[in-house]
């Protein structure tokens, strides 16, 4: 099912976000500890945007697990970025491990990734292609029911308004209600489970989902931090224009930090150029404010906990 | 463009096939003579049968060249098939390397390649998944023009009688005339260049097709031997009941013999289970029994000339 | 630390040994149960001789692990062989996750593999290579303790005797004992971790062996049986020519079948050309028979207790 | 035999060094020029240092061919690097194709490439490790003649004072000539084609050499611009502490400028912190400054004709 980790904030050394934390992606790589199954060794892939140019990320995937990887931990120790996904994967069966199938998905300048599956995919998968504009078509390259609803993403995004700010979180929520409007029509209306995250550079979206009545949605956390870099090590100083604070998205808490905040079931993040950060609730009519709105330093549901 | 060779006939050990021959596959995999580019690089795929179980190949692929890889160069000079199919690669443009996007491709007991490219495969790709049949649309793994060609083929089998002597012959001409169909429809007559070949371990078939005006098909060629092991070594004896008579097809020559025969620019090759082959020409309307029907020891085509 | 299997009999098809059995190798190469940490996914490696060539085993290696291999699957489905060797592994810190680093190792018509480590390899490496006769020193194509344990074995047998039916081990004790007498002397004693298995297509040798105080040697097990395959499914008949009598040694038990033994602390199992098996103790002078000298239906240690 | 490129300067980003010039690294992975043989398709390897951190490179190596390798292009098009490596290998016969022996190597913060062969390796080669000091032999992971060599370099600069400008061009030199010496005792006096290239990120050192009375060295070349990037696009701004000079030494010229200059035969360009290059012909007894001592624009040597 997957583990994934979404940073964004002032350019931090990519070890410090997936090597050095005691609970880090890359030991979730072997050593998941809030799925059943421990292992996401079926390849990897890290995103990242350079810290001048936000118009393209790099892209570095690979089928070969994550913690064994010489030319990821040599990256890591050199390249640092504002604007870091990346992902270990646990493929679903009959799903091909493949560099085409890792996660991140790139497409212009967004990068997109998912932990879960798509309930009865195989059902749906024709007519949703047959509805996908051209663009989103012509941008998939593997087989995977992620990629797929990244499609949907990309089709939605083409019609929504690039200046507002939640835009790429409302797109995802569309996203998101298309594909289970096909699922309840064709795929008999089997679970979906739906931890998403995607980016342009400057600001991104995360939900944790599922809708499964036996199930909560795989675990997300998210924590904010005035600067990240002081608990860890060896990021390069902060320039003037950057960000002060910093956003991690994590299927599971990277360090002990008790300022790790799970995301509520069914609710959607959406980090703002302007280093804020607000939540609403998914509905299929649309993101729906909480009161709670804003991650703001008031832990809405304790870590430990997930509800 | 791509190199790729066929074998039908008693069990011959891979390396006497794909390794030893003065101008080998593997050596096409650098050293193409008959293409202006000699480099066939980008991953390679060997599929074969069993001695005693023809019910599903085994397939060897991988992304990295064919010229280096220890792996099969050891399988090489241990497997021994009754029938074998290889192919080294030269990605098209735009065609991602990876092992769901080499050739042979697999389906139930079915082996196909493809040397060539379908003209203007974008604009035709989606209306051509909407038309296929359930089975034949997941069949599809990769994102080639050449596996989507195979697709056509998977359906038009399936209302086929497996009974027909030439039925792989029949259902391959019957794909290359849908496809270019839409072509015709919807990518501007581009030109494709079809030079295919097609297995289920008993039996084969292997076209040489171009519909550009101004260009000649890739080569390909066809070589039958009474017993074909004698010149080459190292495979294991004959038992009773297999073929005596062995066949080649070969996008270049592999020895100096000169009993290698041209196909001729749209023309198809039958191998039958008793050990005849057949030539037809490729039309619309089906295939045409040639003059020279068999391939019969009179070359209809005088190697060094390819027409 | 790795788990292997050894199969001599009959030929079987790789699939029969390596995925059919419930708690097969593919298997533990993320859930062995016999280990502290489950996992050996740095790459694996299968090594099997043609049913009618012993003179040369092919070797299929890869980084990749073995669990979402498409190659291993699809050549185990395929694929028959008396005589298989098959590595999962768990590579040791420090040491690089490379086909030439990935079992078994293969020199001439010998195949090799180790489920452990040589203690303080590090201070003995350049006095162990110093020592190495012309032949091993130049057959180590790699960087593990393990290809260099190899090493001393190819060095130990060319002033072996081959017409000695036990002479593999004969010359793996004394290969053992060689170096652990470099880690007395350089390596300030430090425990080694040996099972090994070697074998050149016709016969065969595997030990399990520790020398550390505090800790039992990693498990190993053997069955014999009159015809393997009855049990499994799927493999070629029998010829006139070949064992009726097939063994299986493995790090884990490949099945519930009770008569699995386990190969009792630092003795050695030789597999004749005949089809018997012999027990012995390993002692720095020699191999020493023992009053259970044969493999004979009598369990020697009941599976369940290691002893 | 292998191409390189090095380079040194303000900050480049990777694709403008190596994929936008017109006879690119990446071109002469399948179409160097100045070989024989065309083809570098054994792997590739690039290193590069941060902008602000030069303690360690970056090093990203692959078995694939550069030209198809699609992580390489996405990090080309993000990474930038006032240090760069890159090099793509057509191995050796007997060579094997892994990660270890791809290069540039890396031993602390220092780079090594190489283009060409030692003359009979495996003659010197127990010698030549047992006379190695034990950092430079742990520091050897591979199996190539060059990773020795850089060996011999690590195990020179061990003892030169690194206060020296010219402390890479020095102990380069020595490092060949030790080999070299090697050769002559043990190895008939083969020749031997040593083009290399050494760098800690601030200076670096590149030779073009051979000792066959019968051939020239392989080509090598170097170009020195006030500011590199003007002709080419895309890297970011330089800040007030970057040099303003840059240069690139290359196997082969990458543009059609006409100030690249052919390096002498056995010649070594050493280029220092201060942006300055100096030329001095290799002799056994220490480096000779040449009358034309910096590559100073007056082209010692047109481009066109190697002398």
């Amino acid at each position: 099912m997957c583990r994934f980790t979404l940073y964004l904030g002032p350019p931090i050394r990519l070890e410090s976000l997936l090597i050095d934390p005691s609970h880090s992606l890359i030991l979730q790589s072997f050593h998941a500890s809030e799925r059943e199954e421990p292992l996401n060794g079926d390849g990897f892939g890290v995103g990242w945007y350079a810290p001048d140019q936000h118009q393209k990320p790099a892209l570095f995937r690979s089928i070969t697990p994550a913690w064994n990887n010489a030319n990821l931990r040599s990256l890591a120790s050199v390249v640092s970025s504002p604007c870091v996904m990346a992902h270990v994967r646990a493929a679903s069966p009959g799903m091909a491990v493949s560099e085409a199938n890792c996660h991140p998905f790139q497409h212009d300048r967004y990068l997109f990734m998912h932990n879960g599956s798509i309930g009865s995919f195989r059902s749906i998968r024709r007519k949703f292609i047959s509805e996908l504009g051209e663009e989103a078509f012509d941008s998939i390259r593997g087989s995977t029911d992620s990629e797929h609803l990244f499609a949907a993403f990309i089709d939605d995004l083409r019609s929504a308004s690039l200046e507002d700010e939640h835009v790429l979180a409302r797109s995802l929520n569309r996203a998101v209600w298309r594909v289970l409007a096909l699922v309840d029509e064709l795929g008999g209306s089997a679970a979906s489970y739906l931890n998403l995250a995607v980016t342009d550079g400057d600001r991104a979206a995360a939900c944790r989902f599922a809708n499964d009545p036996g199930r909560k949605p795989e675990s997300l956390y998210v924590i904010e931090r005035e600067l990240y870099q002081p608990a860890w090590k060896g990021s390069p100083g902060r320039r003037r224009d950057e960000r002060s604070t910093s956003f991690v998205v994590s299927s599971e808490r990277l360090t002990d930090d008790v300022t790790w905040k799970a995301v509520e079931p069914n609710h959607m993040v959406s980090i703002c150029r302007d280093g804020s950060a607000h939540v609403f609730a998914m509905r299929p009519e649309g993101l729906v404010a909480t009161p709670r709105g804003a991650v703001d330093g008031q832990p809405y549901s304790r870590s430990g906990s997930q509800t």
